[in-house]
């Protein structure tokens, strides 16, 4: 049974940024050889989400704006005692899932019409990695 | 070591369903001979959920009129400026989650006792597919 | 291809509590003798989470907060008719999540820097359990 590991490195210009990443996890499933078995994208740092949703610039700026609402950046976070910012970015990552296991099937990535996966940053402008494991036959 | 690739297919008559599925993802693990390992339970459209939780029709109840509060139907979406009327259904998803991944010990689901699966629709009223995979010995 | 199965029992005195188990994952992970797989960390319980962030006790305590605010404790859930009273708990976990896959790369859970695995226990005083399931090589 292949185990394959990758990592996707991420460095954003601008602290909020969605990115699209299905391409790059179709191919590191491609290079695993699996033609059957799952594949594990999660992001490895605690402010940032991985999601499968519309690749639709309207929705993802709907997303952003709702979660903005549900989990706002305030000043008056217990976290931000600490000398950290970023509590929003821990609890918006809370809500959008911080990964996603994906199927492959005759080896290629098993998803909907729609399915597209995305990387969410929510504290860039420094680097940052996403996991990238499959598992199967 | 097996892997078993199998669907749901689901046509709801209302746009807005939740429906039992726990018997159904039995069954697929039963016909796929794996007796220790993982099934994958992912819903392939973008506006339905798969979740885990409690068979009690209040809470049901109570579950979907707290996502309508967190997630409202609105038409102000930018979404919606597409000709889509469904920005809400992907919001609401997200909140639910769309996959969860179930342990199997000695040939059956590890459940807890209170644990069942369930799909939620958010915009039905059209062919959806959930794709399961069973992954293991 | 070993799999390996276990579980965490949690008894918690108090009704709500955060409890760190990033250790017991991993020293299941050394168990199993998996160098290169997944780890599926699952509640069985419907009313508790299973969640990775940050340990840091300000934002534990700012994620408490938070969802108490998105899923608050009331009377009136229709849930409470059947005689329980915990239809938030039930709302709270469906936000954190109640499960998480980890990657075990090189027999070693592989975490970004600051990632830990919480137990979130929403109507504790009982014996509760989560499942440990390991798969890979």
């Amino acid at each position: 049974m292949p185990v394959h590991t990758d990592y996707l490195w991420f460095h954003t210009k601008k602290r909020r940024e969605v990115i699209r990443i299905t391409d790059e996890v179709s191919a590191i499933v491609g290079a695993s050889g699996v033609r059957e078995g799952l594949v594990l994208v999660s992001a490895m740092h605690i402010t940032s989400a991985v999601y499968v949703n519309d690749w639709e610039s309207g929705l993802i700026e709907d997303i952003q704006e709702w979660l903005e609402k549900l989990a706002p950046a305030r000043p008056d976070y217990r976290h931000h005692q600490t000398g950290e910012d970023n509590a929003d970015a821990h609890l918006k990552r809370t809500i959008l899932g911080h990964q996603v296991v994906l199927p492959i099937t005759a080896g290629a990535l098993d998803l909907g019409p729609w399915e597209q996966v995305f990387y969410a940053e929510f504290d860039g402008q420094r680097r940052k990695r996403v996991v990238v494991k499959v598992l199967g036959l």
